[in-house]
């Protein structure tokens, strides 16, 4: 057996225990790791450096380098997620709905845990906490695979997690970090399918692109955002503008950033200048069709890339059309479907917006920056699912689990 | 392009029709393909008959040419079953829960078609009409590919339910039949992630395993089930003979029906006579362990393999365990997570058994035959789901959905 079957045999053992284990006892789990964090910040600090100058011998700098590091505000900010986690209700054993049929059979539909997830990620180490934290609760056992950059701080962190599950009675197995971060070991658990029961991907397009084409166990799909905000011809302009530079710039970097703005024609000459000098001085690039540059000739031509980019930067794409049904079309075109937003006065084009864009989330006069689990009031989220089975949009703790059937009979047969 | 990639692309242009198709204009097309169904007859038998010559000579028979054939009686339970479905509520546009949130946006949930389904099936081609009128209904496009057996009158069924469609002003490629019914169409279904939401297979343990270790597309397995019904030390052995008899011998090809039975020792020698004896006047086959042996020496000797096997079929294995625990641990090992039931007088072990066997249907004192959509209140089924995400147990309109994110601001943006 390869170190990935060993762990999958181990995780879908502990995944029979975990099924039964009562919310306060995952708790007391979940609060002791939050305090052995703290307790051995010195030991994941000391791993993490040597991660640090293993990446900065390979050539990373800047942001990439700055996700490694795990400093005392980070470690705290860890063991407090953990808290709040085991703060949360506990979604399992919730009876969604239960109805007597006909023949006296009283049948119920109860939340149950997926059983094992596994977890692919790239570099920031604080998944791996996170990621334990939320599978835990949920009752399910997780394999975390991270990148091979923060490797030697997953394994620390992987033990200290496994210490706060042996000291209350718990399977070390509830969470196993896999060692080996080569592309085959990726590869491996993307078929896993003997043990897997469920296979999330964490970090950029190209990753989650991977897990998708190739996973033949369940996969949801999260993250990837290039979200549009369409200002309509019947929008206030000023509350549209608060809208658009709160979704660019208030946190470039995100998934719910916005990365387009679709504009249209009747407010082009008064919107797009207006706009565009408020982004200007929030240092945004405008990347625009031929109208926008006619309006503000500072604006770069946008090209036929620029329509599907998510940027995850200080850039934006900017269309003008003519209708409703060309700015649907467009974002339909061109969106990942996470979320998308209208500005709008109109109650009739409010409405369209709503039913017609296919998307996990559709705003009408809001930022899309407010698609994630701690908005949506989930507490807590592990991604944001752009795939429409199982879960569509933020992921909180209800969206990790499955549910099963309970049939109360009274020796009912079948005629 | 090929044919498949053609038929995904108009899949997904039709797809956005659907999506904003109103009940009303859906339940027309259901209705007036039911109605086409019986008036097209004559066409339907003569495609069917090529395909029972072409199956007869290259040697199917029995059960499995059956299976193939349409006649006036299947034909009016299809057209039935259309104009059922038509009778159903809509669950596209249901908003499932609406939350207004501290900072005044008002979160909905809703109900959303999930898109392009595909469907693989084996011989039977009334699956062709049943998962046209499904899809249809929850706002799907569907994309059929049947046996090569049924490949005439799928064709036929295809034709007919598309002008069904053209006469309502729906775009025909909202159903659409494969002629390829090579193994590579399959393969290449499998692969269709570009233009598939969602894959069903429906048939035999073969062809679902194939499509669940190949298909990159997200897949719902459907359908093996190696139900038990474990007897209980406390069980009322009348109440439980009356049930074990219904759960294998009412319908035994079907995936609800018992396979297996796990009998506490305490009971064994009063039970197991009496429930072999009743098994035996219904022909049914016994392979027991060898306690049950002992106790009916006409019984077979049960093998390893005994225990993992659905046999769809009048035989039965039979297994005594000492404990509740040994019961629920050996129905872990070996079902197939479908159906399970105990009988049994003592509460606590029923609750335990409700508890801890991770089946997506599991029952008190009753038979395992019910596991079915419309015993279960859907009024139809697409399948019965035996996997954890998404759905999970009988699948009705409800599980062909998806659901978005639907928010109304006024003018917020995130701090």
């Amino acid at each position: 057996m390869t170190e990935l079957q060993i762990k999958g045999k181990k995780a879908k053992e502990t995944a029979i225990f975990l099924r039964k284990a009562s919310s306060d006892k995952k708790n007391k789990v979940l609060i002791r790791a939050a305090a052995l964090l703290l307790e051995k910040q010195a030991d994941i600090i000391a791993s993490n450096k040597i991660d640090l100058k293993n990446a900065a011998d390979n050539g990373i700098t800047g942001p990439l380098l700055d996700r490694l590091v795990l400093n005392k505000t980070r470690i705290e900010g860890m063991a407090e997620g953990l808290k709040e986690i085991a703060a949360l209700a506990d979604p399992v054993g919730e009876v969604l709905q239960m109805e007597k049929r006909p023949n006296g059979l009283i049948i119920g539909k109860q939340r149950v845990p997926i059983g094992v997830i596994g977890i692919i990620f790239e570099s920031r180490p604080n998944v791996t906490v996170d990621a334990f934290g939320l599978c835990l609760k949920t009752g399910n056992a997780s394999i975390l695979r991270g990148g091979k950059e923060a490797i030697k701080t997953n394994l620390t962190l992987g033990k200290i997690l496994q210490q706060a599950l042996l000291e209350n009675n718990f399977p070390a197995e509830a969470v196993q970090v896999i060692e080996d971060t080569s592309r085959d070991s990726a590869r491996a658990l993307m078929k896993l399918n003997e043990y897997l029961d469920l296979l999330i991907p964490r970090g950029g397009a190209g990753l989650i692109r991977s897990v998708v084409e190739n996973s033949t166990v369940p996969v949801i799909e999260t993250g990837v955002g290039n979200c549009h905000i369409y200002v309509d011809s019947s929008a206030n302009l000023e509350k549209a503008a608060a809208i658009c530079i709160n979704a660019k710039t208030q946190r470039p970097g995100v998934c719910n950033a916005a990365e387009s703005l679709v504009i249209h024609t009747d407010i082009a000459e008064q919107f797009i200048p207006l706009i565009c000098e408020q982004l200007q001085a929030k240092n945004v690039e405008i990347r625009g069709d031929e109208t926008v540059v006619n309006y503000f000739p500072e604006a770069k031509k946008a090209t036929e890339e620029d329509w599907g980019t998510e940027y995850l930067d200080l850039i934006i794409s900017m269309k003008v059309i003519n209708s409703l049904d060309e700015a649907i079309n467009h974002i339909g075109k061109y969106s990942t479907k996470h979320s998308e937003s209208i500005i709008t006065e109109n109650y009739t084009n409010a409405q369209r917006f709503l039913n017609e864009v296919d998307s996990a989330a559709v705003y009408v006069n809001a930022s899309t920056r407010f698609t994630d689990g701690y908005e949506f009031g989930f507490g807590a989220e592990i991604g944001i699912s752009t795939q429409k089975l199982h879960a569509r949009g933020p992921m909180g703790l209800k969206e990790l689990t499955s549910t099963k059937y309970i049939i109360y009979g009274d020796g009912q047969i079948r005629e």
